[in-house]
């Protein structure tokens, strides 16, 4: 018989959820389309049965003992989903209560979607040794995860993370959550698109996204342009380090981190991104923090590394 | 006999020190000049033996248990005191290895000035029933302490805190460490002398202080004055609070704290600093905090906060 969990990454666009056994392995994945499904309640029954289908196809003897959750805006001490944003399922989701009658008599632990995956860093990834760490997730919005002495950082009311609402710019761009000039909004793949579009605008060099218009435009094609030469997109990426790693500094000077891991889509950039963020967080650092502090990828690569780390998340309360 | 601890606080002018019992009552307090000693082992020996004078002449019974220090710069994890601003023993002094051989046999433990505030706070002031807030004191620098679930977030080399150091201005003015734009160069009471002098040059209202040197000119006076109604000095206090309690939504965000507490000399302006921080953190705050995060006085008042601070680290260690 094989001990395991069920993690789950509820994403806007999929859910994807796995078989994890106690050592990080993923015996088993798939997914639905969470957009799908209006109705919560739909949605989680559905999700239950697929679990098992997945479970009966491995065709193992597998034993779950709890469940780990990650999704956006989620809230820990409560077992809720608050607001999700790109989530169908509007106001407050009281998704542990209403799936644990899937799976009674263990634990279902929910998480926001930055928190799971600092579990998976720590659990399985390249955080495993480290007790004071920083994860960004960097894609469509920028979530944070920060652990302090081995443990994740939930603040008074659970909503600790919120890097991404950290304020840039007073009067800047107009943020998602309602605010101004939100880090989020200049270095998520949103922010970059906007970036590279002011300087379009700005600046007379030739570029190929020229003719693209705004709602076609994505990060991956300023990435593919700046991997080609194209100027303007390189500037585009050199200024996204150059925020991101101003207020990386700022995290460093409150936390004291070993390590700070970028995650996400817009990390797949490699380079273009961490290396000017390296070095603008180097030069705004408080000087006895320089030349300390790591900025890493991933070290989970690969589809699964949303679903480790709800998987971690449900060893992490096993354990406990 | 009445079992009590030695809470010492070493600031660059006067190093206090008292005797506190496991109440959080101060039996004893007094002081020696830390600025007259520049060799640090006469310092040691004298604070020593003024130590043992005070307890003599409490005429009780009293048994130490131990001794708690609150310093500049201070590094909890390795004792020591690290090339600290203001003091005149220069590099890295091992404090607590030095301090040691005169309390054998109990624990003899240092931190930073602002995370002693913040265990005070925890254990005798208005944090009591708290478990995740933010210490900041305002005097000649910045200086914070982040509680987290109960515990002091000291990160990775211990150096965790450092807010007066988040960046307020690109290129803006030149702090202390050597970095610029850094908040403490704002809203310390150095901060204020360089807000007002140049709201000086920038207006033209009547002044006061228009034959006040810059040497000459303190926070103090500028309270003053705007106490008296000079709109330059109740300017230089909005601007300041405008600007701490912008960087302070920076700090809910990241770690959503129940409460943040202003200590300090700055901080006795009272509402010239505290509403206008409020109201700024306010506008600034991502919308799941609104509204819901405290900005308070410290509630331990009086001269002996900062022993009480030292001597709390001393009992906290003794219970551990």
């Amino acid at each position: 018989m094989i001990k395991a969990v069920v993690g789950i990454d509820i994403g806007g666009t999929s859910t994807k959820f796995g078989i994890v056994d106690s050592k990080g392995q993923c015996l088993g994945v798939n997914s639905i389309a969470t957009g799908r499904y209006r109705d919560f309640d739909k949605f989680s029954e559905n999700l239950y049965r697929e679990i098992q289908d997945l479970i009966e196809s491995l065709g193992k003897d597998i034993n779950i003992k709890g469940v780990g959750v990650g999704a956006p805006n989620a809230n820990f001490y409560r077992g809720t989903i608050e607001n999700g944003p790109n989530l169908k399922w509007k106001g407050i989701v009281p998704f542990v209560k209403k799936f644990k009658k899937y799976f009674l008599n263990m634990p279902v632990v929910l998480t926001n979607d930055a928190n799971a995956a600092a579990l998976g860093e720590m659990f399985y990834g390249g955080a495993k040794n480290m007790k004071n760490f920083v994860v960004i997730t960097l894609g469509t919005g920028l979530g944070s995860a920060f652990i302090v002495d081995g443990k994740l950082v939930y603040g008074h009311d659970g909503l600790a993370g919120e890097l991404g609402h950290v304020n840039v710019e007073q009067n800047g761009r107009i943020c998602r959550c309602g605010n101004k000039g939100c880090l989020e909004a200049y270095v998520s793949a949103t922010g970059i698109k906007r970036t590279f579009l002011n300087l379009l605008c700005a600046r007379s060099e030739k570029s190929d996204l020229r003719h693209v218009s705004f709602n076609e435009l994505t990060s991956k094609r300023i990435y593919d342009a700046a991997r080609k030469g194209d100027v303007i997109a390189l500037e585009a990426f050199a200024i996204t380090g150059e925020i991101l790693g101003m207020k990386l500094s700022d995290v460093v000077a409150i936390t004291n981190p070993e390590a700070i891991f970028i995650l996400g889509g817009v990390a797949q950039a490699g380079d273009l991104v961490f290396k000017p963020t390296r070095q603008f967080m180097e030069k705004n650092l408080f000087p006895v923090f320089r030349g300390k502090v790591k900025i890493l990828p991933s070290k989970l690569k690969g589809e699964n590394a949303a679903v480790l780390g709800a998987g971690a998340l449900a060893w992490k309360e096993l354990n406990i």
